[in-house]
């Protein structure tokens, strides 16, 4: 586990977001406004040789769903973007459209791919040109296109108006990184040519934008030859249209999944974004506020935000919408449990990643033994079986309330520990477990 | 989870290996024989800028081991490599004297980096040399010298023979790799100046190889600023000593631990590495080895090796050395599990990783449920703490024997599901529960 706060890899959400994170990146949070259209191309017809995968990496599953579905939110969550043309190889057409109307995607438009990258590309600029050359057709064409790579899911607001913002300024704009690694030129024989100083060079990343007149242009003079083995668009406008592109260092969240190892990376980043925080819900009882009260010093020290709640009525109901995880404190009644799974269903929570709830069941030993409730473990593993089939992984933990001081506080920290590493790894096989504390 | 099989970035072991997995890589297993002194020279006094993290990368711990001590087993597993050179920022000579020390390892020697990469380098170097000038001196001095980064800990010994052998007859040898991104360059205003044709120029890439006398050469030669400024060895070779490099197209597992995302895929192809492969031990009981033979299906359809055994004892006892996870199939007897636990101990099995140890504890419902066994829970748990302290991570999975055989069968691959969810987390914080099968 790797336990460092500051990650300059990680958006703020997996999707899209506020990016303060990047202390290195040359790049400042654009106050300004995007108050003209703009729309996306999103080529996404690789073949994904380089991960060595059956499945193209755009269609590589992240918890459940595919990592071109992460890239189309990143895009959607932002206001002034108003379409995103996703361009698949035609094989492809079904399964993009299902994942469209699966992950209930709007602004999105699917067409098919042509058999080079530019050729793609071009395709998904066209689909946006509207139909003929009337003045109506040039009406629904937007000021600014950008492009961006179907497997650079963590794309962030900011850096999307900059690009944006400066393609419209400009013509053309397009994101940089520094060099990881030397560049050397080959001999024939393959030995050492030259090696390029470093710092005069810049990896081109993505995204990338041009105004619709530059890019359209560019694709309608440029020959069959940068059709089939070109690569760069900022290379096309250059070229065709004389327009120099603006040049600006993106964060290192921008990178691109493409080997193998970079999707266990994306995972990572993804399953980290999603276990920030917990709501505790204590349903009233004093025995829970207590623990709960306990809680919150070790669960705060493994890095988690917290909130407390009594249930999620009235203005609290505002949780059942936002990406938290649950934690329900309770005295062997799965009845809470039971409410809260059918709010979270009601408000559709579990559409885009799976949830989870951890159900913290707490015995008192000032009850009489006698009389102490038995838990029935088969019910429990029952309703974490059908909240499963409904994307929401429910785990349980049990503890004892002891008069121990010690024991106690052995307990709460592992309740902490166990909630902590439940709510990170989302394992599907441990779901319905009732775990002790 | 990612569910592909075949991965080209993920080494057999991680450390070291036979490698057949890198199809799109140019190169071929090398069939020669090192029969000459090699020794390896590992910078390692970066400071982690780019990680974002307080530690530097080539510390940040996987699995409680630090990063470079992967990368010296790398090493230290290939017989003919005879010395390994860490080089070390003098704030970090104890804590990489105490890594050597911890993890046993040997061929080691410590000494203190300079202030840029090339002045710890050549600090390695000329620590390889021998004392003095005269034919003892000479006779120490290894006939070539490896560089590689201590942040690629995946590197195979194939590969490095291969490096080894082109050093040794043409002066110098590189790997490369293709480019990933298109390479730019950028005006002083930060405008597009003009984009390289990606097929010409390669990424340059660790390891390298010299002959001791061409890299001592280099050094002696070169001037303030290649050592304040530089970053490519084999420039200094061609620049100085007239030697053109062999460059030789490396795998991809050669990649290098750079941004915080590399931390978590590197802790994904370690994990990954380790759960390939699982121990059965039966005791010899026949309800055990129908659970075992019924198991076999749904772990191997899990990517799991398995081999079953009755017990640790004469060949068997081969396993206790070999990097397999271990099953022990009982009935309500936790002596079992305490003396494999012992075994592994003395063997030493939990040095390098933590070892995941699972008992499989089947009650059978022919017995009188009178007389059925109780298990205690406190006392496993007793235990498996004890054994965590020494690396060895114990879980356990309860499952009853039962002759409905939809139900037998449910259980039987939920035993295989969880087990294989608990040998790939490796999670410390569910160490010692009882999970229901």
């Amino acid at each position: 586990m790797l336990s460092d706060n500051c990650d300059p890899d990680r958006p703020a959400h997996p999707g899209i977001f506020l990016s303060h994170e990047a202390g290195e990146s040359g790049y400042e949070p654009g106050e300004q406004c995007v108050d003209f259209p703009v729309s996306v191309v999103l080529p996404a017809g690789g073949t994904g040789e380089r991960t060595g995968l059956q499945t193209p990496k755009q269609f590589c599953k992240f918890l459940g769903r595919p990592l071109i579905s992460y890239t189309v939110q990143a895009f959607e969550r932002v206001s002034w973007i108003q379409s995103i043309v996703v361009v698949v190889a035609k094989e492809h057409m079904d399964l993009m459209m299902d994942i469209v109307q699966r992950f209930q995607h709007r602004k999105v438009r699917v067409v098919p791919g042509g058999s080079t990258r530019h050729r793609s590309i071009c395709n998904g600029v066209l689909a946006l040109g509207g139909e003929g050359e009337g003045e109506a057709a040039a009406a629904d064409r937007p000021k600014v296109v950008i492009i961006h790579d179907a497997v650079r899911p963590f794309v962030e607001e900011d850096f999307l108006c900059e690009i944006a913002m400066a393609a419209k300024e400009q013509g053309a704009a397009g994101a940089i990184r520094p060099l990881v690694s030397t560049v050397i030129a080959t001999t024939a024989e393959g030995y050492l040519d030259h090696s390029l100083e470093r710092a005069k060079y810049r990896a081109s990343e993505m995204p990338q934008g041009f105004t619709y007149d530059v890019i359209h242009q560019a694709y309608q003079r440029c020959t069959e030859s940068d059709f089939e083995f070109g690569t760069e668009c900022l290379h096309l406008a250059l070229q065709y249209c004389g327009t120099n592109a603006k040049l600006i260092q993106g964060p290192p969240t921008l990178w691109k999944v493409t080997y193998k190892r970079d999707l266990a990376a994306a995972e990572s980043i993804i399953k980290d974004t999603l276990s920030q925080s917990a709501c505790i819900i204590t349903g009233g009882s004093t025995h829970a506020a207590a623990l709960t009260e306990a809680l919150q010093k070790p669960l705060g020290a493994l890095d988690m935000e917290l909130e407390v709640v009594p249930d999620l009525m009235g203005e609290s109901s505002s949780y059942l919408l936002k990406e938290w995880n649950f934690i329900q404190v309770d005295c062997f009644c799965l009845s809470a449990v039971e409410n809260l799974l059918k709010d979270l269903e009601a408000a559709n929570r579990a559409l885009l990643h799976p949830l989870v709830v951890i159900w913290v069941c707490l015995s008192c030993s000032d009850e009489p033994s006698g009389s102490e409730r038995k838990l029935e473990p088969e019910g429990f593993m029952e309703l974490a079986s059908s909240s499963k089939l409904r994307n929401i992984l429910l785990y349980g933990i049990q503890l004892h309330q002891s008069k121990d001081t010690e024991r106690w506080e052995r307990s709460v920290s592992k309740v902490a520990e166990i909630s902590s590493a439940l709510i990170r790894e989302r394992s599907p096989a441990l779901v319905g477990q009732l775990l002790q504390a």
